[in-house]
Order: C-alpha cells, then sequence, then structure tokens
C-alpha cells in the first residue's frame, strides 16, 4: 500500500475512535480526544481542537510530525497533542492514544486514588492497579502544561508496562489510554469506565476491599494476552 | 435587522433553549425555565408556567419588560419570572438563565454544600466552587418569594464575577445558570450537571478530597477563556 | 355518558396508566399495577396478575367490585388488588392507585427510613415526610396479607391527609402512590422515583441534611395546590 | 419431535438468551455467554469464546457432550464451559446456565459480600441471601481453574437448594445463574443484577438494614413458587 493510501486508512481510523467516544459516552461535548501514529512516516493524526463530534471529517484531522509541527490541515490541533507527542515518544509499542473524562475514571482521578484491581473483569484488561500521576509542581503548569503531562505519566510507567496497564489517571484531571491501535485505545477507555464505575460501587460496599491474589490476576490477565494466551477463536 | 426580527431570532432561541433542557434529561416534567433578554428594548422572552414541553411552541413564550409588566402573550410566565429579573438586573453582562432541579446539582443544593473545584472538567468551565446561596428568613419566603430568591443570589455575588462563575446553588431548591446567550446557559447547565455528579462520586471516593491547586484551576479556565485562551479554534 | 361508555374510558385510562408504569422505567418486568375506581358504580379496574405488559389490553384488564369479586374479565385481578380495595375504601377522595418497585422509592422502603422532605422538588408534590408503615406482625403475614398490606398503610395516614401526601413506602417491600386520577397517581409514582434518587444523593453528600423549614415547604407545595395555588395557567 | 429438531430449538433459545443477555445491558463486548442442556441427548449448547454478539449465530454456538468435547461446531467453546459443566452436572434440575459480569452483581461478588434478602422484590425470586463461593486456593487457580470454579459453586450449595437460590457470586469475579431452561436463567440473570443494585441503595442508606423476616420470605416467594402459588394466570 502507498503511503497516500496508509495515511487516509490512519485519518479514517482516528475519525472513527472519535465518534466511538462520543458514541459510547465517554466524551460529552468536545471533551475528549484519539490520535494514531504511523512509526513508518513518523506522522500523527489528531482531532482538531474543540470541533463538535458531529462537525469531525476525516478532511478536518490535523496531521503532525512528532515534534508537533503542523503537516497537513488548516486546524489547530487538539490542545492535549504535547500529550499525545509525549506517550508515543516514550511508549515505542503504541499506535493509538486516547484522552478522555468518562465520568467514573474522571472521578478516581479527581479523588487522588489510583483503581485497584478488585476483580477478574479489571485483570482481564490490565495486569495490576491503573496508577495515578504525581501532581505537576507550578512551574510545570506555567509552561509546556500539556507536555508536563506526558512527562508525568511517562516518568509514572518507569517501572510498569505500558503493555499491561494500557491505562493512566492524571491526578485532578482524567484519564489517557493507549494500545496498539488507536480502535484499542478506544476499547481500553470503554472498559476503563466499566472497571472504573465498578471499582467505586465496590470500595463502597467494602471500603477494605483486597485486591485479587496475583494467581487469579495472572490467571485473567494470561487468559486473554500473550503466548498462552486461551480465551477467543485462535487467530491462525 | 429590524426589532420584531430580533424578537422573532429571541423567542426562537428561548424555544429551543427550551426544550434543550428536557431533551438533555435536565428538566423532568415542568420544572425548569430559560429565558433571554433584548438589552436594547429592556425585553424578556421567558416559557409560560406549568406547559409541557411538548405543547411549547415560540408563540406560547411571555415577553415582558425587565419589571415582569407582560408586553406579548396570552399565558400566564413562568413563576420564576421575578428570579430572572432580578439576575437580568443585577448581572449586566449576561444575556440568558436557566432554571432547573437536574439530579446532582439539586441534590448538592439540598444538602446545602457548595460545588469544590475538584478537576479539570470543572476548572474549563468554573472558576472557583459553584457558590451556595444563604437560607431566605421566612419573612422573605411569605412575600415576594421568587424576587427575594433572586436577590439572596445576586447577593452571594457580590465578591464573585458571574461571568468567571456562570452558576448557583440554591439552598434546599436547585441550580440557577446564565450567559452571555440563553444557548450559553443551556450549556452551562448541562456541564454544571456533569461536574456535580462527578464532584458527588469523587467525595465518596475519597471525603476529603483537595480542591485543585490555584495554578491547574486558573490554567484550564484560562485556556477557554479571556485574552489568552488557545482552546478551540481561532475566531478570526 | 352512559355507564358502558365510563367504564370503557376507565378501562383505557387504566391500561394507559399500566403501560405509563412500564414505559416510564418505574417497572421490570410485571411488577407494579395501577387501578381506577368508578365511585358512582362502585366498580374497579385493575390489571390482571402477571401479564407482560406487552400482551396488556383493555380487554385483559379485570372488573371487581368494592370487595373484590370480579364483574368482568376472564383473567385473575393482580395479586395486590386486597391493598388497592382497602384504599379505596380508606381514602375517600381517591379515584386511583399505583404500586411499583420503582429503584429508588424501593430502596427507602428496604432501608426502612421514611423519605425526608429535603428540598422544593419534593414539597412540590408531598406536603412533609414520605412515611413508612409499621412492618406486619407473623399473623398478619400469614393470613390475608395483601388486605393488611393496605390496612397498615390506611392506619398510617391517620393523622395525614392522603391528598396532601399522595404515597407511602410499605416497609421492606415497595411505595403505593394515589391521586384524583389513575392518571395522576403514575405522575406521582413517576416523581416518588424522582425525589427518592434525590434524597438518597442528598443524604450521601451530608448525613445530617435538615429538612426544609416550615415556611419554604408550605410555599412551595401551596403555590402548585388548594386555593392560593398561582403555578401554571388559570383554569377557568 | 426428532432429535435433530430438539437441538436446533435449543441452538435457537442458546442464541436468543446471549443476544438477551447483550440487549438487556448485562454484558459488555464478549464477557457473559450462556447455556442449555439437553438432558436426554447428553448435549449442552453454548457461546463460542470472544465472538461478538452482532456476529453470533445459532451455526456458530458449539455443541458438547458432558465431558466437553466437541460434537459440532467449528469454533472454540466460551472458556467458561468447564463452569457451566460442573453445574449441570452438580444441579440435576437445571436447564440452562447464565454467565454474566453485570454490574452491580459484580461489585458485591468484588466485595466479597453475599446479597443479603432485604426486600419482598428479592424475596420474589430468591428464597434467601444470594451467597458467596470461598476463594480458590493457588493451586485450584494454576490448573483446572474454571472447572474449579464450577466445583466451589456446588459445594456452596451443600445445603442450600439451587432451584430456591438460583443464582451464586464468586468471590472477585462475577455471578453464575441457572433455571429450568436457558430463557429462565436470562430473566434471574436480570433479575438478580435488579435485586443487587437495590440492596446496594439500601444498604448505602442503611448499614445496618436488617433481612426480611422468615414469614414474608417465604409468603412472597412461595407466592411464585410451588404448589401453593397464587401469582400470575392459572396455568392450566
Amino acid at each position: 500500500m502507498t503511503r497516500r493510501a496508509d495515511m487516509t486508512r490512519l485519518r479514517q481510523a482516528v475519525l472513527d475512535a472519535n465518534l466511538q467516544l462520543h458514541r459510547r459516552g465517554l466524551a460529552l461535548f468536545t471533551f475528549g480526544n484519539a490520535s494514531a501514529v504511523d512509526r513508518a512516516c513518523g506522522l500523527i493524526v489528531i482531532k482538531p481542537s474543540g470541533v463538535p463530534y458531529d462537525e469531525l471529517t476525516a478532511d478536518s484531522l490535523v496531521v503532525t510530525d512528532l515534534e508537533g509541527r503542523t503537516i497537513e490541515g488548516s486546524h489547530r490541533a487538539s490542545s492535549d497533542l504535547p500529550t499525545h507527542l509525549a506517550l508515543y515518544r516514550g511508549f515505542a509499542g503504541i499506535g493509538g492514544v486516547v484522552h478522555t473524562h468518562s465520568h467514573f475514571a474522571t472521578a478516581w482521578a479527581q479523588a487522588c486514588r489510583e483503581i485497584p484491581c478488585l476483580g477478574t473483569t479489571h485483570a482481564d484488561y490490565f495486569h495490576g492497579p491503573v496508577p495515578l500521576t504525581s501532581p505537576l509542581r507550578p512551574e510545570q503548569i506555567a509552561a509546556d502544561y500539556e507536555a508536563n503531562t506526558g512527562g508525568a505519566i511517562v516518568r509514572r510507567f518507569a517501572e510498569l508496562d505500558p503493555e499491561h496497564v494500557p491505562a493512566v489517571l492524571v491526578a485532578g484531571h482524567a484519564s489517557f489510554c493507549w494500545g496498539g491501535t488507536v480502535a484499542a485505545a478506544v476499547e481500553t477507555a470503554s472498559l476503563l469506565e466499566e472497571v472504573a464505575r465498578m471499582a467505586y460501587h465496590t470500595m463502597m460496599l467494602n471500603p477494605a476491599a483486597a485486591p485479587l491474589g496475583d494467581e487469579l490476576r495472572d490467571r485473567h490477565f494470561f487468559r486473554k494476552h500473550g503466548a498462552g494466551a486461551y480465551y477467543g477463536q485462535s487467530k491462525g
């Protein structure tokens, strides 16, 4: 496939992902944005800033390089672009990033609590708690705020594998999710919201609820991920 | 445009706003009402009292002057008209007012707690907590109740900027929102409900959750408002 | 109008009311039932027992006298018929009764707590708390259970006006609502659910939340009810 | 009817049940599965693993024997098949099994609390609390995890009648429901979710809420079940 055809496909995938955020109730108004990277070309496709979902088209998306310079498009890119860029640079294996203010994930982020792994629904998708970033210092907010948000996320994963825990809560703000493709990142965002809501109701019923034991967490995560997976239909 | 055309447009905007309250689930039955002011003419367009949303037409709206005297319309104006009038007189910069009993905003008003600014979703729209009025005294309830409600709101904003905090909780009652236009007031009402719901779940997860620091609150509010705004597409 | 035409109209009203319970999400499966009385004829129209809402027709409704003897209809009447009968006999001014297991009203009934009047949304419809019945004694459960449920409700209203407080919580069970017509009873059931949900979230935010003062409660209730009402359009 | 016609009917019932799980919001993505048994043939029909609900057809279902050996179908059976098999072997009277991660039932399972019988809605369907299994030991997770989950459920019912309590919570995981048919199991799953949600809100309102007394619990359960039932229309 030509580079042009690749970009057309990537634009379509990013458009679909942004519309999915809206349809699944993960993004109110213009909150939330999705992007994808073409690693071979070094190009990113991202939602334009503040454009309502029902006015979004593949053509209105913005294409930038990995430094955030606009390559194609007449709109201004999402103001969260520098956070997406930091994630693409910091996590070499990911192909798509999604940011939403989905309700329950945001409540945990505002409460400054990570989401503990309380059950198998969580363990099917996240190998351990969904972590929380450290708060930014005033000078990190004053300048390059969005890039510094990305930096805080990447630092939080210094000892975590972003492919085993494909989401994070930014303290006082909301969540970012990622995946091999932007469609996978949207699915993760959707799951994160349900897992956050389940964990909320669990903690209300039992504030001392214990995280799943390591054996059960591993069993569920690796039932769906990696070489020993046996969930779903065999791919070959 | 002629004065007649202006009023036709304003009626349509007020009709749309009232219907939006219903469609967005902010108003059950006939609870909730929206109005707009034409400052040049000194005229207000407001929902008639107790008319179901599906019977509402542009013609059934009521036009009054700033003293609340009916200028056009055969229906009785919303019983909350005196509160709207007090807001138009007290807040010179606003063009529309919305009153709803939306669920979570009303829960905070009934709990007699202001909504703290716990995250960036809140700070994007409200520069600080959503304040709570003082309770009315018995004699303020006995006579001119609705006008006194408006007075309590305006007094609450003695040291607040109504354009930076475009909503209020009336103790034991519900919320009022406003904006440059009635459409903006509806958007604020919709956001207030989501922010109130997020703050509710945050406080349940962490009753000691701290408000956002000043730097992050300012960063988000002024990213969308004022001369330094850089969210969305440039307007010119 | 002839007696036959009256009954046809009443059947239609009861059919509509039962379908409304389902459409408004107040009744899952076959939980919930609505009835109306024709005081002149001494006849009651009520939902048949356990018939799914989508199979319900005006013809499938059951007509009984005030002793509960079937006058028309080939189906068995709702098993809650004796409760409805007790309410029609005990509350002379009512024309319709609705029973639902709507979610939040049932949670209060199961928690064995009356719903305090915490705000004006409540006071617009209920002049004071929504009361809770005393539990039945074992022998009242063993025989004539449904009639005894009705008796417990009527006794609870010994010093309350059923037209000013048109709903009750039956301890450990669910709610009954009533009104001048069966359509009014459905509207009350719908409001009770919203008021119960608002009171729930209010009590979670502030377990010490105080009921509305008498002046504000009276102001709102009598703004909509009685000789001094000024909400809505004048009827004559 | 021939054996072939029986199996065609059973496939259709299992397909309908799986689609119902999705339509009723009990199963997100591919979580959740339903199966049925033909006791005469010793055959089970079950959902294939990880197939999205909108791609599911009667032909894509998997038929196995009671040892889990595939008899018909080119897909891999649900990874939860061994749990279903253990239930069919352990509970001789059941004809269908449903597994979901429905929201509130899962929250109770994650909180490791059984659902107390707090009201008549619960007692209409479950004769007592919905029980919780004991946690599996590490070696039970390491090998034959899904079969051991089934074993834990059957052991939990050593002194319970699975026809009187047709559901269970698996600690840290989610719920399983069963019934005479797979359609009955789906109805139970739907009710379990509502009962779990009601019990949640009840416990929040009153953490010391007491279970229903034995008389009222029995009255409601046996109003709908067994020889003395008088709810619904007589069947003959």
